[in-house]
């Protein structure tokens, strides 16, 4: 049993490499891009790396961020030159699902505009076809939610409403996520249209044609992948 | 120089009056669905309709209609009977835009779960072609609202950030409203799509196929309306 943590870590140093002196940097959310962030602090403290700026795509890696001494500031209309983060399932030409952490519009909104956008994760999040394995997280308004729902398991997706305790989960935009079940042979693109015009839904978990890079750790060591066209 | 207050009310009186005992009925929100709350608590008060639901469309409303007697419950998935609202504009197809009063979203996704949706207006509402005269407001997220206001600029609409004070105005449900300004030619429908599927935005202003029948009030009585296809 390889330990999973090593690997997502091995994966998040290779990524940190990649950041220069004076790069605005999107920093990403969740247990894999946590090493990330933490590589950066330790590159800063080091001496090896300096005069970078964060932008976070969550409060909780905002804190982070702070915590390990890089300076944070907020998302504004200039590019990022690099974005490092997770996803939960990468297909061969590097689409991706995200969300799982609650966090997939601030994520997107921010690596969209990234130069580069590099993900890392360990292996076992690579799939054949996204869906496979991991539920498309898709984030809902408040209001009127259960309406919501029935429009989009009127769309053929099974799937619940993420509440992990008495409450429903909220992301940090205030909104519900409802973690999707995809059909088998469901075309990302085709369903990404539809959801986004489903009325309720405020974004989707996919993101496709985003990732440029991504550094995956298996037992064997860290390979390096571009996307496959 | 008519009354259009006296107007917006002859308006909502009509379609007040479409509204029978134990209905659903979806409240809209503003200055002229203001008159018809007022009127079915009238009605209610005067013994003329009993055992009446509301379902609101904004916090404003829901208080309204409490404090004139109607019994308000939260919107769930079953369907309205009927929803009164205004809208800002009104094009011979009854499609509409509204949300110059902020509560788009919430209109929109109670109406859709209307059998019919009664549009009620004083005549200046009346366009040949949508945006003529009122900004299309565009309901945005308020994380990276520069990034997406953008977006929208790259699109060709012109506008800006409704900020009536030192800070943006908030809707309900905790977003940004960018009031755009829509080229004369724009299709609709072709724009509402590029809208809903551009990142950041979480909905638009236009209510397109939506509404079943409009009273419009002009000076000379009140008119009935059917889309014009």
């Amino acid at each position: 049993m390889p330990d999973l943590e090593a690997l997502k870590r091995q994966a998040a140093v290779r990524a940190a490499a990649l950041v220069t002196d004076g790069m605005r940097v999107g920093l990403g959310t969740g247990s894999t891009a946590k090493y990330a962030i933490e590589e950066l602090g330790r590159r800063l403290a080091d001496g090896e790396l300096k005069g970078i700026v964060g932008v976070a795509t969550s409060e909780a890696s905002d804190a982070l961020a702070r915590q390990v001494g890089i300076q944070v500031e907020p998302l504004d209309p200039r590019p990022l030159d690099l974005a490092i983060d997770g996803a939960d399932e990468i297909d061969p030409g590097l689409n991706l699902i995200k969300g799982l952490g609650g966090a997939l519009l601030r994520e997107k909104l921010t690596e969209v505009q990234a130069r580069q956008l590099v993900i890392i994760a360990d292996h076992t999040k690579l799939v054949t076809q996204l869906g496979e394995k991991a539920p498309l997280p898709v984030e809902i308004a408040r209001f009127g939610f259960l309406s919501t729902i029935e429009r989009l398991r009127a769309l053929g997706l099974g799937g619940r409403l993420r509440q992990p305790g008495a409450q429903p989960y909220l992301t940090d935009n205030g909104n519900y996520i409802f973690d999707a079940a995809i059909p088998a042979g469901t075309q990302p693109a085709t369903l990404e249209r539809t959801l986004k015009g489903t009325l309720g839904v405020i974004d989707t978990g996919f993101f496709l044609g985003m990732a440029t890079r991504a550094f995956v750790a298996a037992p064997d060591g860290v390979q390096e992948l571009s996307p496959q066209t």
